[in-house]
């Protein structure tokens, strides 16, 4: 069999960097449980009529066939599912009758997109997401709370600081309606490009596309500038001059989301005003979030969310929520494949368990297993080699401890890193606890990639 | 939207019995990990001529392709994975510069299967595996280390106990070459289906198909009634009189995978020898496992696997390997379904914080805040309702504890299973830590399935 080639757009990770990925993962989970998130998953697969329903995301569907499939089989038309808030919406529907709401739920779970493969952007992607879901209605305070939960989560990993940028759709929809647009959603649509496109340009695309008069125009451009890390914003928009009461009522809430998540500021997370932010996605009806890594802002956006009055409704139940998710993949392939960020060890032992000659090999394994019982990783070695032979097996594979039995059954233990040995008693040795797991090692210089740490994507 | 109905074969589970299967794919990764083993994902897709390649499951690949794809997509011919040991070898071979061997890994993932859906065997389902691929040589030990882990795994799982049946492919193989069997493949295959036809049955398939005689069928017949669980197996083998080098080495090692693990049984997990067993698949060259849960057989296997001699090979090196898989939603959807299996709650929460009126919300976030900073997962209720309705709202969600604050700042939780109400400070109380995450529930009668407990399988 030949060497196999990677694929483009799934990128796949080596021991040393899945163990980053893992220790990310457990972060996130810890931090949504401790706010009282339930866990779910959902099927990989959604009807075709679904998924396509949805957004503008129709050519990027993964269509499923079996290779010799019925004509009428069950799973005939269905795709992968390209986010998680459209199976989060069936899902809701599905088991209303089973689930209690105010619904919290976190849902990491990888998702298939079949775009352009490029940094950041794969045919295969692991994301997370928070949302609180309601029946009928939903307290205003969950925007808050879903900001103040991902801040949270974002600000323990091992990743670059991040910044919050949020809107209120009512907010710019109010401004639109109270300087006479006669189609707010297509002003909405031109202002979003304005991180792709000129000013001037998205100005005379407002006048030919969207309808407006020279003065109309720029009283978007004078909003979309507008942007501040407090309450700031509101006596910004407030002399512009314009009156509606969609515009209030969007001041108020946005308002009131960045005054609630102001415990969660930090060096590490900023929370900002950005009122040139729309997101395209037209089932959002309130506040929208965009998250951006610092340093990192060429790879646009590494998770977004927003409040949408109706995700899902059955005729008798309307179900408001409003959620956030973050991309996993995004943003952790981009950092590791620079060689930013990597684990020490390469396998999950803690400690290697020498063995002195293959006769050893019964008192070896008796060792492992007194340390197992204590939760303490490990592995014997593969045969008797020299001492330094099985001391540099070790070292290969980051594992930091190498245990020694004489034959008169004392026990020594060297940390290879410090070349410290000393003696131990199996029964009651534990290694630092910052040593138990593979330890995730982040560098916010930018060495070049190297072979060891390339990731194709 | 009309309330959306099921896929058959796509089994999805509400947030109690997700809390089940993360406890138990937790549990599986602690003692995976306690052994050194590293964790991996794959990418969800194989090129289609590898996964069509592979044993008898071409009628079950679910094929990828893109709604609007170019004919010369660089995903085009691509298709799900249908296990965990195909990837692994492409894995292997794709990375072979940059992993250490002997090469302990884990994975838990998901994969897609075609097959007609039924009870235990789904078209989407979780697995989760363990495998140590050696480089051009692999030690004999590694079929017993591999047995040894995967019953410590399963031993603290809240499931019915296990059996592990444990045959040699040497074994038969040498046996049928012992007795003059022109072709010992055809010989495995026929007697393959001993669970499934009669032994008369299989014995005239052995003469007409196999080219056997009456004698030398009855010797295969008499060979495959042998089991035990201890080595007692051996002069059972010899006292059917068939000589061949093939057999001895079987009997061997098949000893010697037996005695290895004699330290792993209990009443959890049973270990024995059963020579009617044989695995389809071409690629196992030795020892072959297959899992069985007692009490539950009609399931067939719900595990197995076994060792192979060329796992991959690129022309310079070969990479043998052993290694044994385990069908986390074949054993976890039946129990649920049957209500045999679930947890005492469906959110995360130990506590609810519950509020005296809407100006002591503020009261209430502060004691969620520092209960949570000491790892206690909290909720603060939605409303300041009635305190029963507070109760009752923690009641339908399993929350075990309420927590209440007096206007003068005193503070005091209630268990409401036991109805227990005490004084507690928030900055040092903590629950009993089995209350800490959802405790899995598990009975061995068998109740009825009810609609709470339902799956779509």
């Amino acid at each position: 069999m030949p060497r196999p080639r990677p694929l483009s757009g799934f990128p796949e990770f080596l021991p040393s960097q899945r163990a980053v990925e893992l220790a990310v993962i457990d972060s996130l989970r810890a931090t949504f449980e401790l706010h009282g998130y339930a866990s779910i998953e959902t099927r990989s697969v959604e009807p075709l009529d679904e998924l396509l329903r949805k957004g503008d995301t129709s050519n990027e569907v993964y269509v499923l066939r079996r290779l010799h499939a019925d004509a009428d089989d069950a799973d005939a038309g269905v795709g992968l599912h390209f986010d998680l808030t459209v199976p989060l919406a069936r899902y809701v529907l599905e088991h209303a009758g089973k689930l209690q709401f105010p619904f919290r739920r976190y849902q990491i779970q990888r998702c298939w997109r079949g775009e352009r493969p490029q940094e950041g952007r794969y045919r295969e992607f692991t994301q997370a997401d928070i949302d609180i879901i309601g029946r009928d209605e939903l307290p205003r305070d969950a925007d808050a709370e879903v900001t103040t939960v991902m801040a949270e989560a974002l600000s323990r990993l091992p990743l670059p600081p991040v910044t919050l940028a949020i809107n209120s759709r009512k907010l710019i929809e109010g401004f639109y309606l109270g300087i006479g647009a006669p189609d707010p959603q297509a002003v909405i649509t031109i202002v979003d490009r304005l991180d792709k496109v000129p000013a001037e340009q998205v100005k005379q695309q407002l006048i030919s596309d969207a309808g407006l008069d020279d003065e109309q125009a720029d009283q978007c451009l004078r909003l979309a500038s507008i942007s501040a890390r407090d309450n700031s914003f509101v006596a910004q928009v407030r002399a512009l001059g314009v009156q509606h009461d969609l515009l209030d009522t969007g001041l108020d809430e946005l308002s009131a989301v960045i005054e609630g998540c102001g415990s969660v500021r930090s060096d590490r997370f900023e929370v900002e005003a950005s009122l040139s932010l729309a997101r395209g996605l037209d089932y959002y009806t309130g506040t929208v979030f965009e998250i951006y890594m610092v340093g990192f802002e060429f790879l646009k956006s590494v998770g977004g969310g927003g409040r949408y009055d109706a995700l899902a409704s059955d005729g008798k139940n309307t179900y408001p929520g409003v959620g956030m998710s973050f991309g996993i993949s995004r943003s952790l392939v981009p950092l590791m494949s620079r060689g930013l960020l990597t684990a020490d060890r390469k396998v999950s032992s803690v400690v290697l368990v020498a063995l002195t000659d293959e006769e050893s090999r019964g008192a070896g394994d008796a060792v492992a297993t007194t340390l197992r019982a204590n939760g303490v990783p490990c592995e014997v070695a593969v045969s008797a080699q020299k001492f330094g032979k099985q001391i540099r097996y070790a070292e290969r594979r980051g594992i930091p401890f190498v245990w020694f039995t004489d034959a008169g059954g004392g026990h020594e233990v060297k940390d290879i890193r410090s070349g410290e040995q000393v003696a131990a008693d199996p029964a009651t040795w534990a290694p630092p606890s910052e040593d138990l797991r593979p330890r995730v090692v982040s560098t916010s210089s930018t060495p070049r990639s190297t072979s060891e740490t390339e990731i194709n994507q």
